[in-house]
């Protein structure tokens, strides 16, 4: 850990009452089974790979090299989700932390596609529709029918809410408009109340957090490609706004925040994130 | 699952309204390191062998295989429960689970025996002594200091939580005192709303649950070895007190739960477990 990061670290890192910023970092969930299979995952799912399993320990490693300490953690209730925090934590010494598990933080829901590769997909809607899908930020996928065995009504774990709520396909815009709310419901006023908060999720859960945070373009969003496995660190201030990255760390543009680990590997594998969505479309 | 306890499983599985029993499994983590090497652990927090590690996903394997589900989860802060717990969930498919991590579940504080062994033990205190407090259910071993490397005041964890509740060291008496009230205030509200309910902790922790369920005495107690990761099963009525155990199942006496699993492997493990106890006094 560099000097400059030990001081912005012990800022963050003191008791609450001389607090004069909130740390918060978020990790997206390492490879999946259909993430190999380059499947559209959405609400299916799907368990962890063993390089995803590699990935989260790796992603709780790098936290704990670098001095990292959280007072809890937000994840969704997808087992890829939760078996990246719960391998991350454990890496990072830390797996007693208070874990909220919440569908808010789930991966958007692809409808209809739910299931379906590249060549399904094009073969099923055509190219050029499944291009609009790709690149808009608020066109969602065909929706299920709710006697579809992807519909999340059928799963005991939402059984406690309300069908209203329960998405039949989601574009990104969508997904924003629950993440938005849990996050100002639930974490900011932990991260508030000077929690340093870590929450494990998803692609486009993410890229709904971080476009709230910085602000980022309804057009300017799909093209932020966030890799597995990599903390990516935000330091906030009083009004839970992104402060500017510190000394000695590069910020992701156009986020604020900065990854954690090695900078060539991280750029490479957005590389593939990206190039791997392009061949999807 | 043979007829009668699949009859048995559907009364407790169906619909909160129609529950005419409430279903309690609880699980004590696999082998520690620490297990392993016969030491006294309590509150330090080592963590689980390999071994441990296959006995929680066992345990979890054996809880899909029979078809156990759950609502909520309750755990320690200890590493080698969460851990247990997540391997566990993870094998049951049930990861998604609310899961609430508290230190009222720890195991009993061995105080300043702590991380001492048998010989070591009986060096320092004398093999007198030594079986005093092997034997006894209110005689706790000698008290902490605070300025000890193992005092709970030492650890982020319990920064929350007053000085004064943090235990010196503890007797089964007390590890009683403070788990049954936790058993009050969070689980048996959780059973009574109509929650199928998992506890991953340990063996003092679990053996002051189930001699509050049981109502076992003082001295019957300390002869009560519950193996590591095998699920312990209860039915429990509308006053949360156990019910017979079913059919075709054989209670694990004096206790009313039965014990899931190969019961031939699982009365070796007890014994094995048994005789580690009498070789520490």
């Amino acid at each position: 850990m560099n000097a400059a990061v030990k001081r912005s670290a012990s800022i963050v890192g003191t008791a609450a009452g001389r607090r004069s910023a909130h740390s918060l970092v978020m990790m997206r969930h390492g490879q999946s089974t259909w993430n190999l299979e380059n499947r559209f995952t959405g609400w299916v799912d799907v368990p962890l790979t063993d390089k995803g399993r590699a990935e989260a320990t790796a992603g709780g490693e790098s936290l704990k090299e670098e001095g990292f300490e959280f007072d809890m953690v937000f994840t969704s209730v997808l087992t890829r989700a939760v078996t990246t925090c719960n391998l991350a934590l454990e890496a990072a010494g830390q797996s007693w932390l208070p874990t909220v598990k919440d569908y808010r933080l789930n991966e958007r829901h692809y409808g209809a596609l739910s299931g379906l590769n590249k060549a399904e997909t094009s073969a099923k809607h055509g190219e050029d529709q499944v291009k609009i899908w790709r690149r808009s930020f608020d066109v969602p996928p065909p929706s299920l029918d709710r006697s579809d065995e992807h519909w999340p009504g059928h799963d005991r774990r939402y059984a406690a809410l309300s069908p209203d709520v329960l998405p039949l396909a989601e574009s990104l815009a969508i997904t924003c408009d629950r993440v938005v709310p849990f996050w100002e419901s639930d974490i900011a006023p932990a991260l508030a109340a000077g929690k340093r908060v870590l929450i494990v999720a998803h692609g486009n859960s993410l890229r709904a957090l971080v476009k709230h945070l910085d602000g980022i373009g309804n057009e300017d969003i799909i093209g932020v490609n966030i890799p597995t496995g990599v903390p990516l660190v935000y330091t906030l201030g009083d009004d839970l706004k992104p402060l500017p990255c510190p000394a000695g760390r590069t910020a992701a543009a156009p986020l604020s925040g900065y990854y954690l680990g090695d900078q060539a590997a991280i750029e490479a594998e957005a590389a593939r994130v990206a190039a791997q969505a392009s061949i999807r479309a």
